[in-house]
């Protein structure tokens, strides 16, 4: 077995790498922080971006692409948003190269230099902004319902493939509207948009919030999250949106006339998922044996492997049956492959498709040929079946709902099994420390506070949950009084 | 009207803006050659994607996503490469911006410099074929069949909407192969999926053919490629197939271990459309009114627009059966919207979809609610008719099929008064300035009669058509014999 994969109690930060590499997801590449997705991988961002764009359809929006390039001033104009992204980013100074005198290769042409930089979008609030102000005239043109599917580039120092990778792919929406309330609205819709995406069709249970000043986006009033916890205890953003007030219709001077006449500053949201979501469905629901894949995202539902007989008629009929099944599962819309690679042993290809997380496993041999029945295995559970051929499709459709349900189950489970309340400080770092997960504790409601437990603990807030419970009790770190508790967790 | 558009025979460039810019296709962004597609002319690429797509998918690609920078080094590798593509693009030098000493907004780190220079891709093969590299050992790993969605940029001097952007959205098909049969086949195969889309979707005629080496890739052994005419009767490349040869596997020491056991180097393919097709989609169809959008690939279909009465009872119904339209049209698949708005004139309403290019536009009125009737308004000809509600679904399924093949029987016929045989270099300067579009004439084969006619005439060897016939001739500007015709034209 050339493709062993590191438990993942001995390291979890091998296994996930493990996972990613052999599994064929990812692979790095010649551009530090920059990794190439390979089709396996890239057939699951397809399967995430098309649920999603249907559901931002539904809702009401429209897909539209704006530059890759931001001028440099941009970044400028809204004061927190400069500090927040106008840091580490990709910067474009020339637009043009020459043959280097000295005869070897390629140098930058000096006097080809941009009269102002150019950065690579970290994110586009800006650059649309800027141009729906040309847009936004009167109250009838809005609201303004956008969303980008395209790459973004943050220059990170410490990456790991899908969960922080200099160069990602996301979807980011944008829209504007007339007042406070409807912006405040949509944020919220597009926060219960990702969360139910999460829950339906990652199967991973997530906890609605918002974030505190701290953690808030660069530019944003409010920052509503959806946080997810991954089987290691740590926890995972897994969506943001953010409801940005009007400072970037303050900074680009974006107006509109109002029914009444009035000239008015426009209200905006901004709201995104990335490549990041496919960290989190490896961190999940996965195990030593591979990746486990939620069949509703997955590549492929099923694999069928037919014996390999000595008799080459056998052989033929086992073809043929595989085929069979192929088309019948087919047409109920399941993803099937057939591997009848003749040159493979079936321990090997078991193996094989269980670190690929092929939600079900179907082998025939000439013995449940004559019976009419395949072997009908399960990734998430292990469990094997003998299946009667005669309705083995709708066996399998069962099948898939039953895995979907029970990986939700599972990480739904554990989830409640690690949101732990704490009163005390020690009781803090030892939940941290020895049970981790997130931990429900009092925090004063400053952000120096916030900042000291971190430096002290390693822990963020996620979150204050929607909907929180209001609740008297005292700070765990400084014990001045809180109103409410908050989940701190540690976090990728 | 604020909304009026330039006549094609006064001016067909500003025409030609007219259209993208009023039509709401795309805007100039703040950021010099780079273009904000909108959210209608985005819809156009989504539908062309969509079924290109699935073309692909058909014909066994997978896609996959490789990173947006190049090392400036990759582009020197491949001789021919870096003289067509290391010139003109984006050069990222520094990854971090610092705030400026002078309080003012942000400046570039100059301790932030790249060891070295990324560029932007224009292209991906050398990325992709140094990633390549890692995947390929043996025959059993070949041939690789991926495609990329992606936006690249070249730095061109003069942009035009869609047509020629700095930055642009394409696809990429980048495959690997063990023998040369089997790479051309693939090169050839994708010229056909591109010609077969442009006819069947585009509703637009192309000439298959090859490049002559001028116009060849840079880095192919040869270049496929499909040719449309525009009514200005400029030619337009819509998309070329390259088969590269071994000169990626070489430059990046790309090689396989063959079933015999030797190690040979693989050979290539890359094939590419882009957001041009948009361009040519415009050129090719549309009018004075505005854009005329072949069914297939419009955003929508069909426009109901009931008349708003001055009774409310009657607008109601009117409403209400617009619904019912609707509702009939979308189980048909048919992509219906309807107009209502009371503020609005239909006059205006009818400029407005016309300008839009929505093929097919419906309008009831009371009088037509009594009679069982629509008036339904076709956008290629202008042609109305009344129409009964009984069965109008079917009736609007028919004439979306008849526009579609009405567009592309016009500009068949177009493009065949458009292909002129002249023996002349007198006639083919006539052909040229005068009756415009492709000319078939003799040429001499070499590269130098080649450079020369483009300067004399500003027309360039679109392609020597595939299956050409032989012709014994001599070459219109230097005399010499020639074995067959070739196609010229001035072309975008």
């Amino acid at each position: 077995m050339s493709k062993e994969i590191t438990n993942k109690d001995k390291d979890y930060s091998q296994w996930y790498n493990d996972l990613v590499l052999k599994g064929g997801l990812a692979d790095y590449s010649a551009v530090r922080g920059c990794m190439v997705i390979k089709p396996y991988g890239y057939t699951l961002w397809e399967n995430i971006r098309d649920v999603l764009d249907g559901m931002f359809k539904e809702t009401g929006h429209v897909n539209a692409y704006f530059p890759l390039f931001i001028p440099k001033s941009f970044l400028s104009k809204e004061a927190d948003h400069v500090e927040g992204f106008a840091k580490e980013c990709a910067v474009v100074t020339h637009y043009r190269l020459k043959n280097d005198p000295d005869g070897k290769g390629v140098v930058v042409d000096p006097e080809a230099k941009l009269e102002e930089e150019l950065i690579v979008r970290p994110t586009s609030e800006t650059i649309i902004w800027n141009t729906y102000k040309t847009w936004i005239q009167s109250w009838r043109d809005l609201p303004i319902l956008v969303n980008q599917w395209a790459n973004v580039v943050r220059w990170e120092m410490r990456t790991r493939l899908f969960l922080r990778t200099a160069e990602f792919l996301w979807q980011e929406g944008h829209t504007a509207h007339a007042t406070s309330e409807e912006a405040v609205a949509e944020a919220e819709k597009m926060l219960e948009v990702y969360a139910n995406f999460a829950e339906e069709y990652m199967a991973l249970p997530v906890v609605r919030g918002v974030k505190s000043a701290n953690e808030r986006f660069a530019g944003a009033v409010e920052t509503y999250c959806i946080e997810a916890l991954m089987q290691d205890g740590k926890a995972l953003q897994a969506g943001t949106s953010h409801f940005l007030g009007q400072n970037f219709a303050k900074a680009f001077d974006v107006k509109y006339l109002s029914k009444e006449g009035k000239e008015e500053l426009v209200w905006a949201t901004s709201w995104g998922v990335s490549t990041r979501l496919i960290g989190a469905l490896i961190m999940a629901h996965s195990d030593d044996k591979g990746l486990v894949l939620p069949p509703k995202l997955a590549p492929f539902h099923v694999v069928i492997i037919p014996f390999i007989s000595k008799n080459p008629d056998e052989t033929q009929a086992l073809r043929e049956k595989a085929n069979e099944i192929k088309s019948l599962l087919k047409a109920k819309g399941i993803r099937t492959q057939i591997d009848d690679d003749e040159t493979k042993r079936p321990g090997f290809k078991f193996a094989e498709y269980e670190l690929k997380g092929y939600p079900v496993r179907v082998v025939i041999g000439p013995r449940d040929l004559t019976n009419g029945v395949a072997e009908v295995a399960r990734r998430d559970t292990g469990e094997k079946q003998s299946v009667s051929l005669e309705n083995i499709d709708q066996t399998i459709d069962q099948l898939l709902e039953d895995i979907q349900k029970n990986l939700y189950q599972k990480a739904l489970s554990f989830r409640e099994e690690h949101i732990t309340q704490v009163d005390t400080w020690d009781e803090f770092m030892d939940v941290l420390e020895n049970k981790t997960g997130f931990v429900s504790a009092h925090w004063d409601g400053t952000p120096a506070t916030e900042d000291k437990i971190k430096e002290l603990s390693k822990a963020t807030i996620r979150c204050i949950p929607l909907n929180n419970k209001l609740e008297e009790g005292k700070c765990i770190l400084t014990g001045q009084p809180s109103k409410q508790r908050v989940l701190f967790a540690r976090a990728y």
